[in-house]
């Protein structure tokens, strides 16, 4: 944990804003390089050994000042994944962001908190249910982290405003949506804490959604999904929450009731049964918060890939995942070669590197 | 597998219906003394030596032979547990019931079967859904037993009256309760079948219901609840289910429905979730039917005990259930003295002996 000089803070965002720059090849290439600026140093040259003919775009110092001069003037602070002021929950996930801005009482990411997150088109039951948890759980000493989205998430926000709660958004920290919450928005900035990986000022499209998910559950010792219908947004949550080892829980509902059967599904699948807050108090009970990062999983040895193996790691990559290992087992070469290429090419966009290890084809 | 001549299912009703004996003491007198006719000799000697003053009461054979033909002046039969007829699922259960009445169709007896059981005061969803779920299991090959109650157990029943229902009453077999289910039992008389272990003629009385429950999931390979509030009727049924080593299934349903807890309840405890028939069809596929009686659970040798060991077993017993081996090792006795100890015991009124192997003081 270190605390970064105003040249590092903004040359580790320029880092996390470059172009082809995922979280994964973000963590490597600090771990590689040591910090932002040598890193950014060695972009072009890695990325054109793996094949790509322009350098990835890497904004200019002037323009990441701009992002953060905006990110000031509305009062939000950037947090950066290596210093202490990052949630160390989220610190702890494979891999974790980089960067997050976090707009009112930052202070709340540090404490214990559980996501209640669901369907956007919720029952009023399903919605009163959501706003009565929250005020338990907040009552139980939790804070309530959810999407600021319609529905399930409007009344876990509203529930907890009181004793404290987490907007997580898809778009920048400025960026209210849906429209019709932006008075709950202005709450949850007075009161709460608004974060956002994304840049000030960037509107939020499909493709944000995933990520954000990723953060709600990541800020959070368990996440609670009230409504869900099959292939929501809020299972993808739930499933994330179990890969980064978060407690799942699920409101059982009615078979006939479509929204039910995403919760039903989760529990059948082993999530626990929520009838209530003192269902997520007491699981929740003997779980300690994550306090220290989790160890590198790169091993650098300052040895570079050669075209050959460049080539071979691309010829065995393809749509379906597979671990790092398997490929340096399949390549017959040394792991961390493997990964470097693996890295290289994900700077050159012919291959995306995901969580756990895994890579597939770009 | 035997055939009983006339005489001998006379005196094996007798013995079923005689004072004091419940069918763990039927099975170990018939065990120990080889038939009813025996047993019911012995009778008045065991209990005695027990400590009963009076002789517990025994039918005489002609007013036996008035609820035989009572039985069969309304159609029914009389199935003994030492008989082919007899189903098998419940021949296997601990201990099985001693004589069973069956109105209709007893083939149905020996088909593959689910209960579905839940709240008498159920919504218009859970009954629907019980009568969906009912007709589905149906076409799934299946027959339907539930327990002629209002709410979920007429609409289970209405849902199988095609392909097959069985109707386990806690009255007699000719006792119609409730009476608005007149129309409804006469179709299941004609087109499935009812059945009962309380005598022709009997009015269901509130403690009868316990033992109906058990003759429920015991004719049952599963038993599925759809609503049920907690400490409820069918939550017995469900218990007694997995202590008869049958599939438990449980119909989830919202937290603010006080008819979902009972059900949550079970999914909590391990109950399957079912959403609907294809969950209970894939759940029972590997199932095999119970086909034969389980062994013997009693040793007897023959010796009785003596009056110092009878007090002595006695002075052990509780309202605190404690298995019949345990009394054994406290009483420092052979086991089979023990248990015929507390058989006669039982016979006076001194002990109530429970299934599996269990005992409480009476």
């Amino acid at each position: 944990m270190k605390t970064l000089s105003d040249p590092e803070r903004r040359d580790w965002l320029r880092l996390a804003r470059a172009e082809t720059i995922g979280p994964v090849a973000f963590r490597y290439l600090i771990e590689t390089y040591g910090d932002a600026a040598r890193a950014i140093g060695a972009l072009p040259r890695l990325a054109e050994r793996a094949g790509r003919a322009a350098p990835p775009r890497v904004p200019s110092p002037a323009e990441t000042q701009r992002e953060l001069d905006a990110g000031e003037a509305l009062g939000a602070r950037l947090l950066c994944s290596c210093e202490a002021a990052f949630p160390p929950q989220l610190a702890a996930i494979d891999p974790p962001p980089p960067v997050m801005w976090a707009l009112g009482d930052a202070g709340l990411l540090h404490a214990r908190s559980v996501a209640v997150v669901g369907a956007r088109i919720a029952s009023a039951a399903g919605q009163r249910f959501a706003r009565a948890l929250a005020r338990d759980l907040g009552q139980g000493g939790y804070i309530v982290t959810s999407g600021l989205a319609r529905g399930i998430d409007a009344a876990a926000h509203e529930g907890a405003l009181e004793s404290g709660t987490v907007a997580v958004l898809g778009g920048g920290v400025d960026d209210i949506y849906p429209p019709e919450h932006s008075e709950l928005y202005r709450r949850i900035a007075e009161q709460g804490c608004v974060v956002s990986e994304s840049p000030v000022g960037h509107r939020a499209q499909a493709r944000d959604f995933p990520r954000r998910n990723r953060l709600i559950s990541g800020l959070s010792l368990g996440v609670v999904v009230v409504e869900a219908e099959l292939r929501s947004g809020s299972l993808i949550t739930a499933r994330l929450a179990a890969e980064q080892g978060r407690e799942v829980f699920a409101v059982p509902g009615s078979p006939l009731d479509a929204r039910a059967k995403g919760t039903n599904d989760l529990i059948r699948q082993g999530a626990a049964l929520c009838e209530g807050a003192e269902d997520v108090l007491r699981a929740l009970e003997s779980v300690r918060g994550v306090s220290a990062p989790p160890p590198p999983s790169f091993v650098c040895d300052g040895e570079e890939p050669d075209a050959a193996l460049l080539e071979q790691v691309a010829a065995l990559l393809s749509p379906t995942p597979v671990s790092w290992d398997e490929l340096a087992r399949a390549a017959g070469a040394p792991r961390p070669r493997v990964y470097a290429a693996l890295v290289e090419l994900s700077l050159a966009g012919r291959a995306e590197l995901l969580a756990g290890g895994m890579a597939v084809s770009a």
